[in-house]
């Protein structure tokens, strides 16, 4: 590979001649050769959007030239499209400041915005990562303004839409499924009937609440830390650094956020972001409830409970047919496992704060953005590829809820208690239908019975 | 031990003479020796105004009688005044539906009712537990309803107050301090300064975000699942009663409480809760920061921090004045962990429902109330034993600031960033302070570094 | 309530008259309202055993004469039988080194040896809770070695027999069963056969790979921080007091105790609970997955899976025959998800040690004792009020065997895959069995079926 | 890009023109766009010695030809060095039972071993992935059992290494400040002195007993489903093939591999891994305790503990010599937040098993192998950057030790208890050193005091 040779505080370093960053990059890729996971594109791109409002704020303020503005806000856009990718090789598990990552995003704006100027980075730069680029800032208070950002942008505009799909998906279901009545299940056991429509409706309404507490899980996301530099006094910034920049923020993208009231309080809690995860928590905990349902609903094809059919979207077996593995309830079962695992790292991270920092911003910030996309996918993921096929099984639905005994409890008014349990007693020792117990017994014919037990009378309150 | 024999649909039972329980609640007492956790009292007394509320409502739709209403409703009364306590043995560790302990309730409710009029429940029960006390009502809907009323009442009545006061007393402590500028630390090492007030302001402002986000997770929590019965249908419930339970829990409560509109999902999810214990871990991680930080500014006496002073509480080392050891701290951050802990068993035992119901109500519900109680608990203690007492060392702040190498950030408006760094440097080779350097490079006088080293104008954004 | 006065460092304290402890118990007991947790009685014991055994070795050091050794141990074997309980009132929630419930030991046993010596405690001791009881230690090495004293006790004394138990009880099922050939399920989905037995085998070798987890964690369990005294070095103990007592501890509880090579390590690290709580939770995590399966197997009675049959322990469904919910499983699975948090919580706190010491040492041990005494207890009650109820549904298991399409795999070798593949098809499509479909197209007689398909031949391998 | 068209049971699917992968991966890859997290390079090369291990067998027991097994060796070899990097494009959010995975190497094998054979497997395959590379055995021994070899040889080669290196490096540093006296602290507070060398030899231990854990943890990764089969009974199998391919693999890895004795346990039973994450867990814990030890030892430059140098490794603050961020010590305590995180999702999948399997395969083996590669990882950056560069700063640990009020415990057999207290109070009241108050109290001549208090004489028990 070809290298050039740069220069910072510590002596001479070889950084890949083609490549954007300059020395303190390449000095933490060296020094943290640690795992294969880097910063998240998500995180890289909310720290391109905020070094572009705050050039401008900084041209607003008459601190940085219209020149170098223009240069740096292009540059930004660049990293904010994708056209950059490859120029971030940073590593999670740095510093845990994320020192290198905003020095990182520093150095490859001041870069590219010099070739942008026309000049040659390499030999000469027209703009200095710190002195224009950094200009009134610190790592630590643009690397958790950049958390938040990215935090606020993947929620509103990934995490919420697959939500409201899924749910809507549900609802759909609900509707479709509303009048198919069915045995209902507590402990595993038979229990009074309800129908499919309502048993989906609960799904839905599961989602409902989730999509509020993710919603309610915002506000305080939407606090900036910028203006506090490094420890939360604004030393070196203008006063009105972070409002500004809260402002631009907000007109570059369209979503509300704010300078933080408290800048102490920003540089050192992530409470908004383990309230946060709290509630995508909540979100993974309802899915897995939901996964496990459909999947245990359509086990079978023979030997299982078989109510529901989902789509076969791979070979299953290929002599048995009706053999359908619920791979998807699978994926969406495993990342509710994963955002349980990341959720306990963010609160743990979360809670190791000393003084005027909390050094474990890199960790908190990967997890919960890994949480956010694997969220948002698999519910993409699950409602296109199982939800919107799930289908009825009529004859087994109907089957079950005719095979159980719950229904007996229908024809206490017309016969008693008594003989109803007598009833139920008779067909468990059978091994027959209620229809076939009460007629045996000379309780009910037929037609009574039939007339009497009918479990559509049995899904809704009484007076 | 003196018994009575009680009966059930399984046959005779022993039951010790003297308590209210019957048959149910024996079962299960002998059936789950498990453990000593018993079923949280804050619970009980949920469920005690619950039943109540459920009297009163019965009794105004004409269902139950008014003597018998008022004979329940002043057992539940001696049941919230604790005057029962002792009556309800059961463990967490039972059915997961919290079944038995529901029957504990209208078992305890009904006998003792059946006392208070006038009757013997040895002989002849006066008032049903099943008929009467769960009239309308089931297990399934009953224990969760129980639950979100716990919580409210705990957060409103006990957490929320405590954390008020605790950020009253920071806050407090934010004025007193505002003045007494000292240095910042990040990643452990010296920065720039700041006023311990404003240090102190981070933590004020940490429990005001920790408050509104515990207030935001209430929401969800006032819906009760109350109507829904066995599985969500309302199946044996008037069509009312769930809203009429909500007006009535309103009112004798003070707190707003709704009926759940989907009973479906108020059966299988505990989001609610999930996303309230994420708020309460997002408050310990926020106390663990606090309480770490009081205990490093605190070390000492000589070979620490040492810049403030926290009660002695307990007798320390009895030769060596001065070492106060941070047992305050210790069991806040001790409190913290647990939160964590707890915060994972509930959002597993959330994730795992199946169909209508999800049966691992009671470990959920008994580690939410452990966090609520402990948090309550331990930010009065912290706040009375430690926080309200908590003076500045201003000695010691005095001579970390003069002695600290980062005040020569000041001098480069004066003597250039190249001479500053000198300065810097040669302080730091001779182990001298800024002042001594400066004067021996001669490059300011003693007046001059003085007027341009002055702290209080790093601690604040300037234009 | 009657009090008496006693004196520390700190000045004057009421003490209730009747109990034992004195000034430092009722301190800490005054300072830490917080919560209900109380020190596990399980660490009281192992406490008193420890105590004992130092001031025997004390004896043979010529440090502590016979008579006040004799009372001290007298005063700790009454501790140990539970004599003395209601003396040890302290909160988890204290100091993180656990030093008042040193103190609190110190006191109750210097104050009861005195009696036993013919003394009035209230008025003048003859026994010194410092120098006599805690002669030689410090609160700092004396708590760990509790600590493990308690973990290597319970678990040996406990657990392990009722894993043990378990282990048995589902070989005895596993012989009982191993002929019943049953419907094997993957994915939730059929798939080929074993014997119920075989499937009983997995849960008897899951305890049996639990077993030797717990028993290699137990090593390091065994590793005692006494002697270590304050700091590690040892400072004020003798030379060999470490190695004496660990040897005593052997004698006096029949299970090996070492002292630890390295004492710095043995007050600051809880690496020995931590693993040995990863052992825990994998036993947890078999248990959930045998008690999901059972839940699961006895699911029904008409409309679930309903292969094997558990006994029914309370009233189920007064009306409805054969509904038994599984609360037994119920209690386990909860257990189980506890387990889970305990770990998280044990894991946390053994992080977060700082130079010399560990202060979370309360919360560790809390948790660590409390998913011993769980898994104990759920173990044992599970067994038998559940596993060795069990009884195969030999008509259901047939139905599901028989009616299952996976079984056409054993017809390639005698009608060619194309063939098979049709009539699992033809099967699937009719509805019908597989011995009808393939009588339907005419490939088999109903013999010649019979023959070919033995699911009995589809339960191991084959050359 | 170019595709070329594949056919499988559902029908024609494009993929890509170079890839070797065939129809099942691709349509996996299609229909679980989830996340960014491929299977991890570990997985595939264990996956990999696997299916070269089992053709080995078949071939012996005469069932696959020595054309084909040669074939598919070579192919398995370009694999496992890594030379088909870029053919494993699936996801960790597919099925549980990682099928699709298993399908990936089953494509690439056959259709690279067709190459090798000289044929063209876009036209016609000479080797079938099913009957020839996935010969005698299903996705559900083989990923477990690739699950169990990935852990071995990732411990083993990895993980072992790079902890016993930096455990000599601990062990280096306790040997060269075996003599340097230092103060002790416990609770953050000054306590009595220690050697550095002393401080240093609790880590060493630290690292020695997660050493041994880890070791113990590996006895039970070392049994392999492989055998099982789909359900476990082996069906379709040979019944040599398990223990055979165990020896094979161990002859080829020089790593002990077992056969499981029940396979049963085998496909549905995490334990292994969970309980070998807990001593991950416990290393992490270690780890963070030591990095924290580090950071607060290295805190300064000014006004911190300052008593070790910590080598600086980027540039600091530009102007403030002196400041050195612990960034190293920061990513160790961040990769250790993230080993609990992974902990708690590898023990909440393995307890999800049902019936035949446990469909958490994927994301249980995606959190282990993260844990191990990120410890390995930082325990190597950690040593080389950080712990192996440490330096006593013996000028400031001497102050601190001189200017400790503890020291004052070793004049109580000169002077009396009492006296010594007095010296210990006038020291701190004055702001002045023991030497000094001793002297202004008359008690003690210079000589005396540097005589007698000798902190040398109080770092081991003494008779």
């Amino acid at each position: 590979m070809k290298f050039r040779v740069e220069k910072d505080t510590m002596g001479e370093i070889k950084v890949p001649y083609d490549c954007y960053w300059a020395a303190q990059t390449q000095r933490s890729f060296e020094n943290f050769k640690i795992g294969i996971e880097k910063m998240p594109s998500e995180l890289i791109k909310a720290f391109a959007i905020l070094k572009r409002s705050v050039a401008k704020v900084n041209n607003e303020l008459k601190k940085l030239d219209d020149t170098k503005t223009n240069a740096i806000i292009k540059a930004c856009d660049e990293i904010i499209e994708g056209k950059l990718d490859g120029n971030f090789p940073l590593a999670i598990w740095q510093t845990g400041s994320g020192t290198q990552t905003n020095m990182n995003l520093n150095e490859v704006i001041a870069n590219r915005g010099t070739e942008i100027l026309g000049g040659n980075f390499r030999e000469k730069r027209l703009i200095h990562p710190n002195d224009d680029v950094n200009m009134g800032q610190s790592s630590n208070d643009t690397f958790p303004s950049a958390m938040h950002i990215a935090a606020v942008l993947e929620i509103t505009d990934k995490l919420l839409p697959s939500l409201e799909k899924l749910k809507n998906s549900f609802l759909n279901k609900e509707k479709e499924f509303m009048d198919i009545v069915k045995i209902g299940r507590t402990h595993l056991q038979d229990a009074t009937p309800l129908t499919l429509g309502q048993e989906f409706s609960g799904y839905r309404s599961m989602l409902e609440h989730s999509y509020t507490q993710i919603e309610k899980s915002l506000d305080d996301l939407r606090e900036l830390a910028l203006g506090g530099t490094a420890v939360g006094t604004g030393i070196n910034a203008h006063p009105k650094q972070g409002e500004l920049v809260a402002d631009e923020l907000t007109k570059f993208s369209g979503k509300k956020f704010i300078t933080a009231p408290n800048k102490f309080h920003a540089l050192t809690s992530y409470d908004a972001l383990v309230f946060s995860s709290g509630a995508l928590k909540a979100l993974a905990s309802n899915l897995m409830k939901i996964a496990n349902d459909i999947r245990l609903l359509a086990s079978g094809p023979r030997c299982g409970i078989g109510e529901i059919n989902i789509p076969a979207n791979e070979p299953g077996s290929s002599i048995m047919p009706g053999k359908v593995n619920p791979t998807q309830c699978e994926a969406v079962t495993m990342v509710a496992v994963q955002v349980h695992g990341n959720d306990a790292a963010i609160g743990f991270g979360a809670s190791q704060g000393n003084f005027e920092l909390n050094v474990y911003k890199p960790v908190i910030i990967y997890n919960f953005l890994q949480s956010v996309r694997l969220l948002s996918d698999v519910m993409d993921s699950f409602r296109i590829h199982c939800v919107d096929g799930i289908t009825p099984n009529l004859e087994k639905i109907e089957h079950n809820l005719k095979n159980s005994l719950m229904l007996v409890t229908a024809l206490n008014p017309y016969i008693g208690y008594e003989n109803a349990a007598k009833v139920a007693k008779t067909a468990f020792n059978d091994n027959s239908s209620l229809k076939e117990a009460a007629i045996k017994l000379n309780l009910l014919s037929e037609e009574e019975f039939d007339k009497y037990v009918d479990p559509k009378n049995m899904i809704k309150p009484k007076e």
